[in-house]
């Protein structure tokens, strides 16, 4: 029996991962709070993730921009006019509800991209019905899904902002600044890691379509010439990854499983770098403990491209309510930093100095990866429920382990406790960990568990006498004796598997 | 001539560590964005004070919660009704300004939580004017500082939420799913890192007065009747403090430096908890490289203290532009929980073991840092400007330098780039490092000391014989000549100090 995503929210809410936003006034749907564990977890994610893509790669940098921007900078990006879901309203009881998931609720069709024009129709030809009333819904409209503030004293329409729907454009308009600081030469990217806010209309499958999350997001710029001159193509060629073409879509064909450097040969991914970027964005949800099977990219259909996207490929993962995107590859072309060369008039080309001419860079791919998506794929992909061990093991990798270790002594007397506590505070000068003397060791063991701490340590009577303890570990319940000495060295290298 | 705020706003924006948001659209008067630089240490700060006040204390967890909650949240904890400021709005031209800085700034005397009455008294003794147009003012007016937003598909007033102006309330609405998960026994914290909204009337001094800023925030919970037991207090009695009380302000008394022992012995810090969190708070500072010098404790007055707080002491810094905030430690008693008991009807009580009582903990300190600011005060504590070796030297911590090491070829052939970049690559999977081939040695260490690159690491003709290279140290400039192999430690060993 797989897991649900009820079961998930139920796990992380009674573990401290995470909780509904204001529970106790009733929560606030849409938006969500990480809890003690959940926030350790999250933010380990983050800097995983930054020192991944940006630290040790040579051609990225991080920026950090702010959440309010100028009104205009959404109107260059298209998203004050373009930004909308399709909502359908209840004639009878007013209810507001999501067009396209309704239809894809109901008829089990893809609907992703549909225009209001196809969502009346297949609503009138299907006699769909509010699902709370039975009522008939009025005509379908657009809704943007931006939320909306006023800065500044005066509180009228010209003071209108917006909370940005994603960190991606703050990238754009900070381009000439960051590069020009950097030195950067093409091909580069730039990244940042912050808050984005999306209206939804309804937000459902936990943490998977919050109103409020966070994202981590690259933009990578080449050259527009240099398309297929992905200089890394070659560290990905013979990564494998189940691929779902537009058109294996569309003649209903199954997936299947290819390396990375065949599909660019064969004109499945298009370029070198869109080839590249799917890979490592594959590869580093594994390299943190992510199940390789339970991913696969798909090609988007002409019908569900963005705005500005000439080919998008998602990474997509079998979350238990189906193959969701995980994150969005879109090449961008020059559309952005065009947009905003138009609205702003500010000159945000590069100097070609091979050509001598003045070059306005392509995004090429933008790995945009979701913080709460990737943290509920980590938990999903770390639950187990050990029916030998009658608990529950969250077997999260050392790195994303919200408690590195736990420190116990076998029994609360003889100077056990003392000894336990002195090592305990040793070692929180260089790692998250625990004290915990209450309860049976296997009690102990259990709730260490469940948690995901991947290294138990016992302190026992021999403990006083020879300076050594025990360290169980977490996935193999394997004891080994160890010199208290070389505990820190045996959790350093347990973070760097 | 020591530095402005403004010559700060110009290096920091010159050298990639912070703009102005939306530069390319005219900016965004109160929103700022973190260049590339700028990004590494605002990361860092929050890093390392997690890892100081969480992970290596066993009394604090830490949340992450969202920047939109439940509205009545707001309601409960007073924001809705009392945080506001007073505006001034001009008869003639319509300027909005706020009212206290507004008459400090022309009367040079306290106005910070003035109320409307003694301001419109103010503006009336001395003919105050507007400083755009000289006309005269109308009556000022309280105008409230949260940002209002409409979530749902239902954009009317019964929508309306709002952007959080302090992380804090999150803590207390999670207070009970928070402690129950963690077995919290008093007394403990509970903190949180995160963006906060204040929609200034008229924000000012660079990153001192945003209206999105970020805050690191503690509440710490004890029983209500230990307000002077803290158990850590001797770790920080002789801890010495530059200090200033509301009687010496009051009989305008010069401050002065005591021991926080002396200070809470004498009763001017009137608990031992409040004595313990203003040392630690100064000692954070102090041990990430702040000037032990350039701070100083000022108590509120009557007239400043906040709606909910018994005695609050804000820990100052010596800023350009004055004495100014950096962290305010508020006892809150028992107010936001008691407030959110009232609002919710749930039971956020705790049991006490010792009288069987369930007792409602009190908050008796709030370290809440800014993180903008301290990125400031970092700045300001780290700039010098070396006329002997003619540049900028940033004098930042280790720990905060955005770059940790630089490496380079001495000249730009005989396989020296190849040896570089060898070396640069292997660091750079531990360290945010960097490679630098441009010009001469000299303006290379130069560039590296205006960004605070703590050591250049430069590979000459030797290196390739012996497998050394010289190490030069950005506060000393003294070059050493070390092994390649010894290069981690050496970096990890600057890190720690």
């Amino acid at each position: 029996m797989t897991m649900t995503t009820d079961d998930m929210a139920s796990f992380c809410k009674r573990k401290g991962f995470v909780y509904q936003n204001s529970e106790i006034y009733g929560g606030m749907s849409g938006f969500f709070d990480y809890g003690p564990l959940g926030a350790e977890v999250k933010n380990s994610i983050k800097q995983s993730w930054w020192r991944f893509f940006i630290h040790q790669r040579e051609d990225c940098i991080g920026i950090d921009g702010s959440i309010i921007s100028h009104p205009t900078v959404w109107k260059a990006s298209g998203h004050v006019d373009c930004f909308e879901d399709i909502m359908l309203v209840c004639s009878k009881c007013k209810e507001k509800i999501r067009g396209d998931t309704h239809i894809e609720d109901e008829l089990k069709i893809a609907a992703d991209g549909m225009k209001v024009a196809e969502i009346n129709q297949l609503v009138r030809e299907h006699n769909l019905k509010c699902p709370k009333c039975k009522g008939d819904f009025e005509e379908a409209n657009d809704f943007n899904l931006m939320f909306k503030t006023q800065v500044g004293p005066s509180q009228d329409s010209k003071a209108t902002a917006y909370l940005r729907p994603e960190t991606a454009q703050l990238i754009f308009t900070n381009f000439r600044l960051a590069t020009d600081n950097m030195r950067m030469k093409l091909p580069f990217g730039i990244a940042q890691v912050g808050k984005a806010f999306r209206n939804e209309i309804s937000p459902r499958n936990f943490l998977f379509r919050c109103r409020e999350f966070e994202q981590m997001e690259i933009e990578y710029f080449i050259h527009p010439k240099g398309l297929n001159d992905c200089p890394f193509f070659e560290e990905v060629k013979d990564h494998e990854i189940v691929y779902y073409s537009a058109k294996m879509q569309d003649e209903k064909r199954e997936m299947e499983k290819a390396t990375v450097g065949k599909l660019v040969t064969d004109g499945v991914i298009k370029t070198t770098w869109h080839g590249y970027w799917l890979a490592m964005a594959h590869k580093w949800y594994v390299s943190l403990g992510a199940k390789s099977e339970n991913f696969r990219i798909r090609q988007h259909l002409d019908t569900e491209k963005s705005h500005y996207a000439l080919d998008t490929w998602d990474l997509e993962y079998n979350f238990p309510f189906g193959w969701k995107e995980l994150i969005g590859m879109a090449n961008r072309t020059d559309f952005d930093l065009s947009q905003h060369i138009k609205f702003s008039k500010k000159d945000l080309s590069l100097f070609d100095e091979e050509t001598k001419e003045k070059i306005v860079p392509h995004v090429v791919a933008e790995p945009s990866f979701g913080v709460d998506r990737s943290f509920l794929i980590f938990m999903f992909d770390a639950y187990v429920d050990d029916k030998e061990r009658g608990n529950i093991v969250l077997k999260l990798h050392p790195k994303l382990a919200p408690i590195k270790a736990s420190v116990f002594p076998l029994v609360n007397k003889e100077g056990l406790p003392e000894l336990a506590k002195k090592i305990y505070k040793e070692l929180r000068m260089d790692f998250n960990v625990t004290y915990d003397q209450s309860g049976s060791i296997g009690r102990r063991y259990a709730r260490s568990d469940e948690i995901g701490t991947p290294l138990c340590i016992t302190v026992d009577f021999d403990s006083k006498e020879d300076g050594t303890v025990t360290v169980r570990d977490r996935d193999t319940t394997i004891q080994e004796r160890v010199k208290i000495d070389d505990l820190k060295n045996i959790i350093d290298a347990k973070l760097r598997t």
